[in-house]
């Protein structure tokens, strides 16, 4: 098959070889069904089985309650900064969010755009969202409180998070999908785009309070509604079942690693070992604040713009691939999702070292 | 790989095999790139090559100018009915619907959910939908004018298009798109779910005469836009990657096949040997009546739903599978896309004349 290198891409992004070995051997017959997932009617009973299946897994690695239902629905996160405001919104009151960085603040844009009236409750744009804002001013009659649990552009990640008391909170979870155990019981929603940590781009993940699902009004397109498709169990229309099949076998993936608390381990000692060698050098210097750091999305500059042209130019010569920071930060970004292998980190840091050691 | 079938399934549907066996050779490593195409950065300069081929290369195939532009986007053909009305629509006209089956059905009926002024011009709900009206009255001032070119639960296909002079005239062709060739430059817009006759599901192709994406208004939900689509070349977010991918593979085989006539030419060739069989027997009575008869799609009853139910089963047993009809039509559906090869035609045909001799 020709060399694998090591992607560092903040999404689409790697996933574990073990899952693609599988899309392979099957590809051409899915399980002895004589034909291709990818060409099986998603009203089968085969295609039925695999998104219940998905549907209860995704909910039992996390240990949502039967109260929970998970919808595999288009349009990635972008398609939820919609459906959320248009679904959850509620008349008279405000829907509250924290802006977190370029992905809170398209959130936030699309409520505005969508008429829906809003307010930012914290924000941490002044220091170019190096942090995670510490204090938040919630109302007591909020629609919702939305945050963004990890930062992909900035490198930032909430260690823990608002009590937002009967304000539903919502989070879009897109980079840290089911990358360390959290309490889902706080959530009245938690959603995001595959693409990062669960599976191919093209679908999004939303697990939500059924409660919740009754707030969706009449009038908004049918494709973003999310009491159609749950009442339908996502299969109003043809969902993406490709990319339902991969996201099943990441989670299956994930459970035989051990469950979540054995990928947060070994997310953490990952992150631990490439925030440790920042910490340690003058020459590399990390954008997130202590305390606000993102086990999946670890960013940071170097003495000037020259030599972080050399560092991603000189890292992909040696198989290490996607390391350029968004524009908005700029510098450097290594995005170490449940699938990096701590072999690539490993790679990635005897590459900085040296790399130090050569131009420091 | 075990023994594959054929796969009658009106979608997802039986897709080529020699694309199958391309996804399949390159699923690890991409042509080299070291990383799968769904690991891969929508933002790399490899996918910005393929997204801009797909897009070129979908005009290509059925002749579109330069005036039209390809839009890749999520959410089927169910979110283009909303997406059609809400960018399409203007003030003070009507957007015209032609309702040729249950499909068209939904998308009048999305239109009228969304507050939208509309009209049916016409319709062959008192037949079953058992053929395509032959005459519109369109108006001078509409909007737009809505077609289903091939409706896949009755088995009927427009053979002409209605001539709407400066009406801008959209069609629906998620079932037959790219079977036959068309004048291109009749519509103001095609689109379809890529799933029956393209690709995988989870992905929708538009393509669009630019001077309509003018049409669309600022408040509308992002995710829906074709202006904010258009505008970022189809990557304005995450689109679905590997539904990109499949698709240009098809386009691809269709252009190795000796492009759209030598497809349409097997098509009449596989849907000819079939609709012959159907017309030289009293057992199997086709529904769609002459004229109107799709190339896709082809719907027959058999003289009791007991012997209809007799002949799925036993068809599945000898390796013919997905063709049970519609539950509103009933009977049996052979959806013979143009990835089915002839073989599989002549398979089934030699079921039902044994099925015949038996049962008859």
């Amino acid at each position: 098959m020709g060399q694998r290198i090591f992607n560092f891409s903040a999404g689409p992004a790697t996933l574990p070889l073990a899952v693609l070995e599988t899309i392979q051997g099957e590809l051409l017959n899915y399980r002895d069904e004589g034909m291709s997932l990818i060409e099986m009617s998603h009203r089968s009973k085969t295609f039925d089985n695999l998104v219940n299946g998905a549907e209860q897994l995704i909910r039992d690695i996390m240990g949502f309650s039967d109260d929970y239902q998970t919808l595999f629905l288009q349009g990635g996160a972008t398609g939820q900064f919609s459906a959320l405001a248009l679904n959850l919104a509620v008349d008279g009151k405000l829907a509250e969010y924290v802006d977190t960085g370029p992905w809170s603040a398209k959130a936030i844009a699309e409520a505005k755009k969508l008429g829906k009236p809003y307010r930012v409750i914290a924000s941490s744009a002044d220091s170019n969202h190096n942090h995670i804002p510490a204090e938040y001013a919630i109302g007591d009659d909020a629609a919702y409180v939305h945050i963004t649990s990890n930062n992909t552009i900035v490198g930032t990640q909430f260690e823990d998070f608002p009590d937002t008391g009967n304000v539903p909170l919502i989070a879009d979870m897109s980079s840290d999908f089911y990358c360390k155990r959290f309490d889902p019981n706080k959530f009245a929603m938690i959603y995001g785009g595959a693409q990062k940590n669960a599976g191919p781009s093209g679908l999004a993940i939303c697990v939500i309070r059924k409660d919740l699902i009754e707030r969706s009004p009449a009038n908004i397109p049918t494709i973003l509604s999310y009491k159609i498709f749950a009442g339908k169990n996502s299969l109003y229309n043809t969902p993406n079942t490709f990319g339902i099949y991969v996201v099943n076998l990441v989670m299956e993936w994930i459970r035989d690693q051990g469950g979540i608390d054995a990928v947060e381990k070994a997310n953490r000692h990952k992150a631990g070992f490439l925030y440790t060698v920042l910490d340690s050098s003058d020459f590399f210097r990390p954008h997130a604040q202590d305390g606000s750091r993102s086990l999946m999305n670890v960013t940071w500059r170097l003495p000037n713009e020259e030599l972080e042209k050399q560092f991603v130019a000189e890292a992909l010569a040696e198989g290490l691939s996607g390391l350029k920071g968004h524009r908005s930060v700029g510098g450097i970004r290594a995005s170490i999702y449940n699938a990096m292998p701590l072999a690539g980190v490993e790679a990635l840091i005897s590459f900085m070292k040296e790399f130090e050691r050569k131009n420091g």
